[in-house]
């Protein structure tokens, strides 16, 4: 089947999957899970041939790319945990009786078709395929080429449990090149959202080359902001001047590779002078670079404007010295990519206007920027982290794969009657849900 | 300025706009009612200068861009109204206890900077206008040239008005040629959202033109299903065979000339033969045209393949004969553009698979399309009707202009904390708005 073929087979099984039951969804991630149980030696054997090809790829990819016992135990634990969430489809978010025996209910289904693409990482495949499936949207799916063999015999596990258990034909379906995925992104017509994951230049190509609304982030040029103390006095001693430092520390140190770990420090020029040594002292294994303003504080090398815009993803960190509040969220606002910006102050109204004003996904007061996750935040799975500003944003789970729809139960109402005076509009709330 | 530095603007008023208190965005839309009122002559004058200039335009058209002292008490309704509506900022969507003492809450937010392309109706910018004050976007408003005088007049009272309480210069700009749409389109570093008013070809030459996200419709191709009755018989006298009529003909007949009425007509195999010439009977002044089916039960023209995407908002409407539901689905799915579609049915299973199953922003059982309207359903003023299928979907009105962003909030919470348990995830429920 070419490309196209395939996504209109999608675009088929998404309509009857729209109206699949919580029962029959939930059931079939219960067999999928078994599915992967009892492909266990496949999906092993296939691994082991995705790893011999490994050779000379960064030890991280490799390290993502292996499936072995105890990533399949996290596989099947997160179907079942699936299948024990509640349905995302189906909520009514709204009930109103516009006029006697007209009932007007907003309620929310399955966007349709969702394109993934993602990185070498075999377990995102049955991440994915299982927030798509659990919220009754068909799948077209693309991993990394590196993990190609164990992305093939998972698919072929999960896909045929799914499709024994009532899931229609067409539900998910794997593609295999690079190709593909550029036919898939001229699709506007069949594909109503693409997910990219993984690589930055990535997903800016992606974002440049198809019409299909994208869901994801390009950068995470993540940010830390350490104000003046409240009581405006240069107190190295302030509670908030350790909060400070654990803060910091732990946005860049704790895991350095990661889109959630920041990249700039700016302090407040009345901060800078005691909080900047004690940070040089504290992080000596981080490389930092700074404005002029902090170099005259610290020893430490240049920044050039590069900086300001860069991800490191390493043990780097720029530092600049920000005379107000307002620069350090105008810094943010403008060398920032939306992803997650922390504040750390002693002042409960600085921090509003930080937490409002910095255009962000997740903006934080006084914790670590590494919290920006979904599971951190309790939400389960997450298909990726959003910082655009439309649908959904921040972790995106379930509920990022869902839109609504508004139905209308009528007996035979016309708005000419309403219009001559025969029927009244009521716009009366109603506590239920919708019963179609 | 030009109209980069003019979005520039934009962009650095919707940053203090996003921390403007609910009191003093009311205010300001209570004061832009006022200065509407004592700008009356001003805006009557420029509105006759529009409509002298008007001559040869479609009398639809020309009557579009009357505002006369009807108009203007609409609009200053308006704008009192949504004053006293709720905020829909800072609404806490949840609210969750990660750890001890760190908080997580997702609260509503604008969306920063929005385009809206409105057809030449000068009481639509005041409406636009007013709602992106009131979710605290900043707009870029290009209204239709024909009612430039009447706009420009609008604008600058109500632009007035509102930077004298304390709004942000550039909350709010008006342009006036269709090459500055051309150049809004290409900043998709500045502008958040595009929502295109008006004609079908403009919309789509939008769409096809930006990389910012679009809101909005294309085509209001909406469809009248009438399915076979649930007892199995071709039964006229069947009290949803009177339902179907008034159905169709307000569908049809109630306003023709708009997205919300229906282009086709599609009926049961088994209800055809009793159903569709008492249609005919019903609407002589609507021009049915027929598949053959259809034509070998009522005498009428042919339909063309390209009837079935026709929106022809006129008194013209095509009928096709279907041999199940599913047929009928996939015609709507097909042809359809995804705005409005009903089914006249007296069983509520079919009606509950059609409604799951019709991918359109607005399903509709026994009752006309005509409702698919934010007045009607009681939502207030609207931007429009989207049929995406994502962020917003169906009538759009000031939910639609909001986003969201996570807020955390810690006493120098880190990651390492967690992994080496000395602070342990709870992620428990809370019951409280965030409180910055």
């Amino acid at each position: 089947m070419t490309v196209a073929e395939t996504a209109k087979q999608a675009r088929a099984a998404s309509r009857s999957m729209a109206s699949l039951t919580i029962a029959s969804r939930d059931q079939a991630l219960i067999a999928m899970a078994d599915a992967l149980l009892n492909a266990r030696d496949r999906l092993f054997d296939a691994n082991n041939r995705d790893l011999a090809n490994a050779h000379g790829l960064p030890e991280p990819v490799r390290k993502r790319l292996i499936y072995n016992e105890k990533k399949l135990r996290e596989s099947v634990d997160e179907l079942r945990a699936l299948a024990a969430a509640p349905d995302p489809l189906g909520r009514t978010t709204l009930a109103r009786m516009l006029a006697d025996g007209l009932k007007l209910y907003r309620v929310s289904c399955p966007i349709g078709v969702v394109g993934v693409i993602f990185e070498s990482r075999p377990d995102a495949l049955v991440q994915i395929a299982a927030l798509c499936l659990k919220s009754g949207n068909a799948a077209l799916l693309k991993g990394g080429s590196e993990a190609s063999y164990t992305n093939r015999a998972l698919f072929e596990a999960l896909n045929a449990a799914a499709i024994s258990c009532g899931i229609p034909e067409g539900w998910a379906s794997l593609f295999g090149s690079r190709e593909d995925v550029a036919e898939m992104l001229a699709l506007d017509d069949l594909i109503d959202l693409i997910i990219p994951r993984g690589g930055n230049a990535f997903v800016r190509y992606i974002k440049e080359n198809s019409r299909i609304p994208v869901l994801g982030h390009a950068d995470g040029v993540c940010h830390v902001y350490v104000d003046v103390s409240e009581r405006g006095e240069n107190d190295r001693r302030a509670p908030y001047a350790d909060c400070a430092l654990r803060v910091v520390r732990d946005s860049k140190t704790q895991y350095a590779a990661v889109c959630n770990a920041v990249e700039t420090l700016l302090v407040h020029k009345d901060a800078a002078e005691a909080f900047l040594p004690e940070l040089a002292k504290n992080m000596p294994e981080v490389e930092l670079r700074g404005c002029p303003a902090a170099q005259r504080i610290i020893n430490c090398k240049s920044a050039s404007d590069a900086d300001w815009d860069a991800e490191y993803l390493d043990y780097i960190l720029s530092v600049r010295v920000v005379d107000s509040l307002d620069e350090a969220i105008e810094h943010i606002n403008r060398h920032g990519s939306g992803h997650t910006d922390a504040i750390v102050t002693d002042s409960p109204l600085r921090a509003a206007r930080f937490l409002a004003e910095a255009d962000s996904a997740n903006v934080f007061h006084n914790c670590s920027t590494r919290f920006a996750d979904g599971y951190r935040y309790g939400f389960g799975a997450e298909l990726g982290i959003a910082t655009g500003k439309i649908h959904a944003r921040g972790p995106v789970g379930l509920e990022g794969l869902t839109i609504y729809k508004y139905k209308l139960l009528g007996a035979g109402h016309t708005v000419a009657d309403t219009q001559d005076g025969t029927v009244a509009y009521l716009h009366k709330p109603l506590d239920e849900e919708c019963p179609l």
